[in-house]
């Protein structure tokens, strides 16, 4: 096989662990990945938490993301929630801001921002809330990359307002044809083989694309690859990932710097 | 009566707003306070009425504060939590980045921190919670000063750490000849006479004393007075103390610039 | 005028405060309506408020009724979430059982239940969420009244379901010509005339019918006369309705014994 | 070894997952307690996951109690509030009236409270805590039985109210001369070693009494013996203590039906 020269991000949603609730192990996620998606409060992370996914995801090199959600912990942000707009950028600002604070004393700060669970999904294509999101980072620090799906609702409005806008593109999960996620209710949805997943990945990284669920192959070129972080075998298969872009000659490296 | 030279601030409890609750009229006392004390989310104020609180206390010029106060919602912050101070220190940390936030995105960012509740009335005695909200200031920006209540340890320990430590006088609470507050649970702890109120803080801005209870006189030099925003007259008792401060001649001016 | 032999409820929505929150005048309209919907706490209602809310309304000979809403402070109920209907039904069970314990101590018992907000406007036409509403009734006490908008979804799916379902009609709410309420994005859609309204009131008990905004005549037969208790007017139009229902020789009482 | 005739009840704190956040395995301490004090909500404990654990403990014969805390879903109820005893009434009869619904439609009903955390520490010196949560028991259902340490507080006060008192001794925690528990801050605190928490079980049931830390036999004659379910090997520790009730003949049954 020919090394590829290509350069990849690999992130993880962290911090989701809450109060006496531990959910994930983000010291050995922070050896594995580049980039952390750092819950700020909303659906999962205490303060607590988050001073201490900060302090050491800076010790360990590795770049901060705000990962904003609903404000709906029973839910842990996986349900949608109709809020307004305004109240919206607002709930997303508050968040930023705060995991922001937690940043800076770890001596580094928030380099992008990552909508979570339900407020991910919606804002591939509600134009209100997605507007709403892009308002927020917008206000908070245009510098700032969002990161979401590819051609999604909120990728394309963060660029028409001028913001970064980064596609990611998730290990676990089968691609339809046209290149959308299948919804999770549907079997075949997540992929659990961990050959599978590494496979994927370096294909994501060194001809983006995907093989889709009919076996078409959707071009897909993503600058970040999104490893879960909350299952029990998440930091086996962040590992193979790794080794396995590594094993191909990928450099694997945040985008945001 | 001769005019005095002496200079004072003026400071109040806002954005005590919650979603549907009203509480306070935020914008007529903006117009009369130099410093404000805004509620960053865990006692009271949601995200939406810090976005609010802080533009409109940048549009009238007035100086906020982060109100920091203990995770209870349903008890506004005025009932003891007996929280690890490392723990505490993160819950401060992070009420004062979140409305930092919306203070740097309004065109100011936050000048201060006040304890609020029985955060404010625990940190005079217990060590361990008072260093744990001067080490949250001194993490977030050890150039922000603490307001408090003079001789408190919460101020010790703050001007022991290098910090700026800042008396306030209440206006409208009793005063032992100790100098400390008649507790709220002894009659004629709180003074509701408008003119029992504005002559004591124009004493306290022009004489730096007050009269105890048993009629003493106990010399208490505040740079600020705290006059309440949260009661049905607080504009009108406001009003009533800046107008007796301006004939007096006592310059009304913020502390933090 | 002929005196009617009609006979009609009356409800209001209490129980709203939240710790320092205050809203509503529980007493007054206790005084007025003949069905109280008690808010459970988790829109609005601390376990203190229904304490004081449900033997408020025993003294005052006023039905309990249960006031539902999805768990959302920040939203006051209002906004729709996506909850899962299994776990919308735990949620309801567990918001009916909390208020009836306060009513079993009060010496009465909750004797009908009614969404609130967002989950009243979703269970119009959503049917997993109507559903769960009343698998949730059905479960705790099939004997349960359900009080909601005539031709709702939840009240049809409530009448399948072999549960007594009671309708309600807006004495403040503009209808459409086809009998919905105008959706309250639209002018005219709510009515703030005192007179408009007892008229209307007064209608709906006597004529069994509305006028809807393009003039036409609109059947509604409502056991059940919905006044709001939380706008600075709501105990002036209370007493209104109830005076002109009076006098209309309308017999006001409530619907569930 | 002479069988013993002894009787004596196992309880273990159940129903504490909350939302996406597992912990403890609720099914497997099912199959070897008899009591399940079920957290209520506060703490911890969703309606979903009472009414799985009002189910699944109605299919195993065990017995529910309700598991009441303070209002602390970060703190996981582990801090002192100093809440006022009238609210901490009112929360109180909220929890066990909400987990009693979830019992009753299970086919059983609460049959005794057990106050969690820090409300449990607290009541055992605290006179206006403990009286607030035995009023509420009182206020609630006077048959139910109150379940905590013997000699405090919250028992004295519940016998004198005419409650009945249970108490309970801890299988793995360290007892001093004077019969109260060693605080966890002290190392010696929590007994780690199956077999030490095997043999004190048993001689708790059997003879009555406790070996302190500094050796003497200390009589403690509890009705029935708390094992732990949150840590990583509860459900060992639980399997053998019940193995070594058995083994010593010792009958485990409920205390309260």
């Amino acid at each position: 096989m020919q090394l590829s020269s290509a350069t990849i991000d690999l992130n993880a949603d962290l911090g989701e662990s809450f109060g006496r609730w531990q959910l994930g192990d983000d010291d050995a996620m922070l050896r594995l990945v580049t980039s952390a998606s750092i819950a700020c409060g909303f659906h999962a992370g205490d303060p607590t938490v988050l001073r201490s996914a900060t302090e050491r995801a800076v010790e360990h090199g590795v770049v901060i993301g705000a990962h904003v959600g609903y404000r709906d912990l029973s839910g842990f942000g996986r349900r949608f929630i109709d809020v307004d707009p305004a109240e919206l950028t607002n709930d997303v600002i508050y968040q930023i801001a705060a995991l922001d604070g937690f940043a800076r004393i770890a001596g580094d700060r928030v380099r992008y921002v990552k909508p979570h669970g339900a407020l991910y999904n919606v804002t591939v294509h509600h134009d209100g809330q997605a507007a709403a999101v892009v308002d927020a980072v917008h206000r908070y620090d245009p510098s700032l990359p969002i990161l979401g799906l590819p051609s999604s609702r909120l990728l394309d409005i963060a660029a028409e307002r001028g913001l970064a806008a980064v596609g990611e593109a998730c290990t676990d999960r089968a691609y339809t044809a046209a290149g959308s996620l299948v919804p999770r209710d549907q079997s075949r949805a997540v992929i659990s083989d961990v050959t599978e997943v590494t496979e994927r990945s370096v294909r994501f990284a060194t001809k983006g694309s995907v093989i889709a669920v009919d076996g078409t192959v959707v071009p897909v070129s993503p600058r970040s690859l999104c490893v879960h972080g909350d299952t029990p075998d998440a930091v086996v298969i962040a590992g193979a990932v790794r080794d396995a872009l590594s094993a191909a000659g990928v450099t694997v490296c945040a985008f945001a710097r």
